[in-house]
């Protein structure tokens, strides 16, 4: 059988990323400065003082793609090797698009502790971590422990560079159709690593009637089981205390965001929703609903996660620009007020006349994304102190 | 203060790597190829075959240069983010003389146990591993257990790059002083990562009388405490059962190895030695006997680790060219029939007229060296059925 095109391209390409040199090493001199003698000194300063690690090596422009391929694109489980061309695509896009260096690696173990403690051992090679398609609940513990032990910026864009995305094209659907995050009724369809995260923001962000359904129906404290994080969002969404399916949380809600499965969401689940009613139907490759069928149903606006349809909420507008930022304000931290600056960067990239149904977020490579992204993530952490040696930083 | 050059330097290149994208990232068609949706595909192919992630990622050129700061340089225990300048010193050098990717890691640990089993946890991200400046004996066990329980080559180039270019240069240096290696009395002073790794290496090429020594004197079984390795190394050596200090040792030897410190030679040992020694004294910055006292004193040739003197006895000779062939070949293992051709390989290098005693190794720019390294390492990996799916290797 022929190869596929994606599989003879990257039999073609053998890996997405390399080393590129940027000293010069053209003789006994160069190398006498980049290596012994010479490299003695820096590291001598940086014994006395870690924080140059920072001024004399590559360190304030790395992120580590980290995964344990528990969680990969929608493929599930398939192992940690078998992980690595996405966290090699995804070096390559922090390269392509942020001028971040990345380091892609799989750790070969399904346990939070695990990986927790493998990634706190190599914190001193980096300057911050994105972990990536790690299964949920494990990614919750993992991103909350490591933000705890380490002093570097950890950050898992299955949550919350999905979130700010989905943030950014909200504000600006809102535009459009007039109404106020506060007063919106919104439901989230899919309560793993990436409702969350979505649901938590949109709170920050100041919405107040939220409806998490999973697979079973609407969240609930009593639908949650063991799971401390669903539990957790549970207590914090759904204050009307809707009881039921999809369809009953559907009824007069403003949005329905979906991080869930392909074909969930009928004609009639659209019917049922407020006027103008804003369709985020994300799940990948086919979305929960197609545009086509939302809005004959009388969707106002619909996005999804792929390019072939108008308003991609693509992580792609949010990740490269938020390390960016990150990196340029030696920030410690990416904390909400970071994620809350970068979708309103996100949102004003899309403006005046741009704006309409069809265009409520830039397309990825749309110029000057990455940069006000980065502009607004770096301000927001040096206005809430959270750059090295800031009020909320370790030492 | 003004700072000093390398200092300076470093402060200017903040880093001396960087990633380098490989595939075209210009618009929406090609981030579908490398990324989602087409990068499904060779993940779904790896999951049901491991061993295409050498075909479909960089995994088959990319080496993981590692330490954990415990003997960084000769500077000692500096820790893990002080390491960091050499191990990016390094990883520029794989790319820039072997066009091996590499990836500088530190790991927070002194404990061996810690460290083995984070790189085994890390295995699936790379296609080799390059320990660096770990402290002995811990980097022994490290470097065994590792090589027993992964199925990629694991290197410490402080043992075994060491070993092969004093290999080389002593090889080079029997041709001109007309003496056979099986035939010779060899001292060997610091009985460290180097000093054991060069002996084994010695006596797998033929040599049959060597002589340990560390600072309290001639090493022994009684001598060796509880430290296995010195044990080990012991027993394999000082045939004719000498006792006493480096000088005793040093009556009628025809070569003295030093991997040890400063000035510990004298001009009378060398006077003591047989006739046209060869002394090879490699501590670093400062030799254990300057070169001109040396010759001055009687000896046939001198060799030293800096490049201010002939015969710079320099890794740099060894490391890329060994994982160039390691890679070429798809080599599991780096097996010490590979260390003796990439000897033979550094050696040819230098022939015919070129050939003297103040040019027995090439110098770490002469072009060619990296290629014959490679060749001959490859060529060995096939014959000795170290390559991937070959006879001695794992699954």
């Amino acid at each position: 059988m022929e190869d596929s095109l994606p599989i003879a391209m990257h039999r073609e390409w053998k890996g997405k990323i390399e080393t590129k040199v940027k000293v010069p090493l053209e003789n006994q001199y160069d190398m006498a400065l980049a290596y012994t003698p010479g490299v003695a000194e820096p590291c001598l300063e940086i014994k006395d003082d870690p924080s140059l690690s920072y001024a004399f090596t590559a360190r304030w422009n790395t992120v580590a793609v980290i995964t344990n391929g528990t969680a990969v694109l929608g493929l599930g489980d398939i192992g940690p090797v078998a992980g690595m061309p996405v966290m090699e695509g995804k070096a390559a896009l922090f390269k392509a698009f942020g001028n971040v260096d990345a380091v892609p690696l799989c750790i070969n173990s399904k346990d939070p502790e695990t990986v927790i403690r493998t990634v706190e051992l190599l914190e001193g090679s980096f300057g911050g971590v994105n972990l990536e398609d790690i299964s949920a609940p494990a990614c919750f513990r993992i991103e909350e422990e490591l933000k705890k032990r380490c002093s570097i910026p950890i950050f898992h864009d299955d949550q919350h560079g999905t979130a700010t995305v989905v943030l950014a094209a909200l504000k600006n659907a809102l535009k459009l159709s007039k109404k106020k995050i506060q007063k919106l009724r919104i439901v989230i369809n899919g309560c793993g690593a990436a409702g969350i995260a979505i649901a938590k923001l949109l709170i920050k962000a100041g919405a107040s009637d939220i409806i998490m359904c999973d697979r079973k129906g609407i969240v609930t404290e009593e639908s949650s089981g063991d799971n401390e994080y669903k539990l957790e969002i549970a207590r914090a969404t759904n204050p009307r205390k809707v009881k039921g399916k999809l369809a009953d949380a559907l009824r007069k809600a403003d949005v329905f965001i979906g991080v869930s499965a392909a074909n969930i969401l009928s004609a009639d689940d659209v019917a049922r929703m407020n006027e103008k009613p804003i369709i985020f139907a994300m799940a990948n490759p086919i979305p929960e609903i197609l545009p086509d069928i939302a809005r004959r149903a009388g969707a106002f606006i619909v996005g999804t996660g792929r390019s072939d349809y108008p308003n991609q909420i693509n992580n792609v507008l949010a990740f490269p620009g938020i390390f960016r930022g990150v990196f340029d304000a030696g920030a410690c931290d990416i904390n909400d007020g970071m994620l809350l600056a970068a979708a309103d960067a996100i949102a004003s990239c899309v403006s005046g006349d741009e704006l309409d149904c069809e265009n409520i977020v830039p397309q990825a490579f749309d110029p000057g994304v990455t940069e006000a992204v980065a502009r607004a993530v770096a301000k927001a952490a040096a206005e809430t102190g959270a750059i090295r040696g800031g009020a909320v930083c370790g030492s």
